[in-house]
């Protein structure tokens, strides 16, 4: 099937972050493509990418990266196509590096930023499908279908703990996650 | 015309930074509707705003707020469209409280953070449009215009600053702008 | 015996961490419920409890969140009942997010911030209970009893240290933590 | 009639700031005492006052500081009704200080922080209503009307704005505030 | 003569502050070109300007921008020349944003960050001209000269005060800026 | 008299700061000497007015500077006298900035910080006092009256307010303000 | 021999830390006493060892607390004599918290900060240190050795990594440090 | 052959991070000599360093520092060679510090910073040898040859991604680096 969500990461070491992004793309059974490009070592190969996705087919395109983070935003330069920024928590600074390079865009460029690390990079794979299921009601439905099973999970952490008590169910838990 | 794109402020002294999302959503010929909530005084009119803007024929919400500020989050867990938040630089923490409070978004709902201010408010506006435009051919031309009026903005700036000089150049500009 | 404080945590992960506040609260003789609600994850389930928990006897509530943490606040847009917010210091930007998400909230709707992670869950317990005392003087008595108690136990530290000296003291510390 | 709300500040160019906090006092109709006193400079008034404060019949207390703003917890630190914190944003750090300060309390004595500057003092006076309300129905009253006319203002505003537009809504408020 | 730095802004917007790089090169001597291109509005102008800037005989680039002030590291990617970076502090964030988009370069494509605002812009020119004196004499010739004027110049301000003493110092610097 | 404090200033913009230094000591009789020397234009002119200090009588230093603020650390590299730093609250990030490059001297050659701006420059004063004191009995006496004095200013602010209410405490403040 | 430097920690686990602290004073043979007192828990125990410090004969106070630090300005406002504050680095905010609430110390009552954490713990002693060398030559003399040995350690260090190389003088320090 | 590059670091804790600066002037064949001198502990040794450099043939100054790092500044008041600063991520601020103190250089005095911690370490080095290709055409033919494998080594690992997935990929390069 035709991708329709383009990821693209900085540096190799930003895949596993990334995972959350594929994971939750795979979940809502949307294509998509994934490549590495840095915006300061191959700019060339960025520009090409950012210029030629909408011809490929590609409808969002999401790009994580760290410290001075401009990956999304030179993207964002190449092409009209939504851009989702993931600010990667990596080095001293803890990520508020990558979050100001990624959402201080000027006036006229805009990119759309995540929260800085995992939660950010699972939310950008949700928030692609918020745009396309405006267009695919297959999408719009498992979206719905998503966030009925984060209510449903939730209520049911709650009700164990409602029947198990605290104690138990941090104990549970902490065993259940070695 | 039907609005596609949904402004909410939280507060009615956020309205003259927004105009900056609504002139630009009036230059690329996109119908909007706007009004004020909080997020924290009517959760209510925020509630049923958002879980009734996807059928009133709504596209994407675009929400500003500032200090602790709730607004776009409160919204995207009532909805299933594209929740864009713009954080108001009101208060003493100049902004960076409504940032983290905008942009840090636990998994599963996610808010696009724009930037903080003028600059987030104006490309609320053309990322509101970009998404629009990925099924709308028009706006996606009055897209690709106006980013092409912006770059010959910048060259023609960059011209006359060839021919004038430095020092006439911030004159000049410095009087227009009186 | 009926609950007079209600606890909320907006994720199961925070429950560690709120044991310092359930352990503070049973030392004190408070009777509390705790549940699971997440502010986006689960808006009705949190609309609903903070709408109900006076009428149910509820007369303080605690809300403990991480990152871009509405919980508190949303409670509090809900009820008229004291809410007591818990910054949670998970995720990459150390509980600043929280912090400011919490504390930061607009004019009308006040949330009691407590200090970020551990020392704040446990005050959160304190400040219930002080709350409380105003009108059950068994509280008050075993508050007064709580603070002298932590004085002596500085007071015995203290005895101790200006019995062992410094080096002493530090490793016996060392020894029976472990 | 007899105070119930201690009002302290640390410096008397605290006080136009902490009118925020009297005027919603009276609007509720809710008896206060306030003074000036520096947990630095009159320690000892500090610790008269907090001490007293209860014996009083004072039931909430409501300290407001700038910079290192040790004030509120210093008073809690001798008494244990419910302390309420507002951080000043004073001097070139812009508030940030104070609100460390101020939240950041270590385990056992907690003070209760609100927002930095104006919203955290309106706000403090609404919380203190609101510990209050737990046990005078009166105020619990006065405090639902309040919290209803909040609504709706912003119900009206957004009236307004309906009618007028949003050009002229903003022309008008400019207007009016000058 | 034939132009060896060459300067960019982000936008005209930044052109008073890159006064204080023009007036440093040229109390030094050094010819120079001025130019505006923005990174995200006018990629492939600066794409152009950093690829032939060396065969232009430019041999310091230095790039001024503010938010997320990609531009110099934009340069940096295109180019081998030392590109020297000027953070400006407009916008809500007072310049820590763009110090952070231009000093966190990732390992590979260096950017050489200057302070921000005014002090950065100056020192820019003089660190260039740094660069250009270890094969120009006469720049280091000038630049002695530059750094014993300043020396002076706070010597004779030293000798001042203590005949006038202070106030009458500040007296007269406070007339003679009027 | 022979002065008993040196202070230095990193630029004569920092002068009218320092004021509040010269105030306090003038107020308390303490003979002091004034100067300026900036760190990096004059490295020599600190370092001898560094290593000469304590033969000319100097007993503590004082240094205020702003941004890299490297002054007082300079100075205490070259003299065993207990060095006060000043941060000077100048320029785009507010004088965070100035406390770091204060503050976090490292292990072996310590700078006393005092608070950034003027709080910080008249206790810079105050502390020196509280050094020489100790020797000094009659710096002693006058330290204990202006603390006294301190004290009393408190109280008697906080009388005037009892007695006029709050509104005309704050209109004749801003009166006599005008 | 009877102590002149008083050591006061908020808590006993900040104890490991003013290690630092002791072994200097140890190192400079300088007598001191050590205690335990909280601002908050034991605030009558902090004025009563404040406010009798300078009448046992203590000349210089230090005293080091983690999160809203609050000990050494509670201290400061009950004695004259110099106090130093150091910052512990405990808890999710790294010890800025600390920083702050020691640094920014209003007008009319200094502390001396130092740095936040071992350096500064170790700085507090040597700047107790500076202080009695004022009036005592030994301690001066002492200092002025530890200062030669300080120097000659890093001239040592940079022999043997001038004779080693870098390689190998990394391997050797690595392996001594296991 | 004569060294060209001359590395300066503040203490030999700061040793393994400077091996990145090492490695890649080695890489690039660029002879170099590297010391310890601290700005504080020695600064004679720093004076003395800095203003020889040049006579001895060194032509850009690296220096590394963490906390208030004054070296690359101290350095740089001694000498009109380019300074390059590396801010060091040590202590408990994670090298926010350091990066203030190098990077906020008042006007006339330039540094150069780099990013905290490795990578600026490494950019360090190939920014010493931009400056050095200027008139070394071996090094810029060198620097060319690295930029190019930078280039070819992201487009190496983007075609592995292509070919293995990224399940594979991040388990294999999980493998490799164990």
């Amino acid at each position: 099937m035709k991708s329709v969500v383009g990821i693209m990461v900085g540096s190799d070491s930003d895949l596993p972050l990334i995972q959350e992004t594929t994971q939750v793309l795979e979940e809502l059974d949307i294509p998509f493509e994934i490549s590495i490009a840095s915006a300061h070592r191959t700019p060339d190969r960025v520009a090409e990418y950012a210029s030629t996705a909408s011809d490929r087919g590609i409808q969002v395109i999401i790009a994580a990266a760290g410290a001075a983070a401009h990956l999304p935003g030179v993207i964002a330069s190449r092409t009209l196509l939504p851009v989702i920024g993931v600010p990667v928590d990596s080095g001293p600074l803890g990520g508020v590096d990558a979050l100001y390079s990624i959402v201080q865009m000027p006036s006229g460029v805009p990119v759309a930023a995540m929260a800085v690390g995992r939660a950010g990079a699972r939310n950008a794979g949700i928030f692609a499908a918020q745009i396309l299921a405006l267009t695919e009601p297959r999408i719009a439905k498992r979206l719905a279908d998503y966030r009925r099973q984060m209510a449903e999970s939730v209520e049911s952490k709650a009700d164990r703990l409602a029947q198990t008590g605290l104690t138990r169910y941090i104990e549970e838990k902490s065993k259940s996650s070695n």
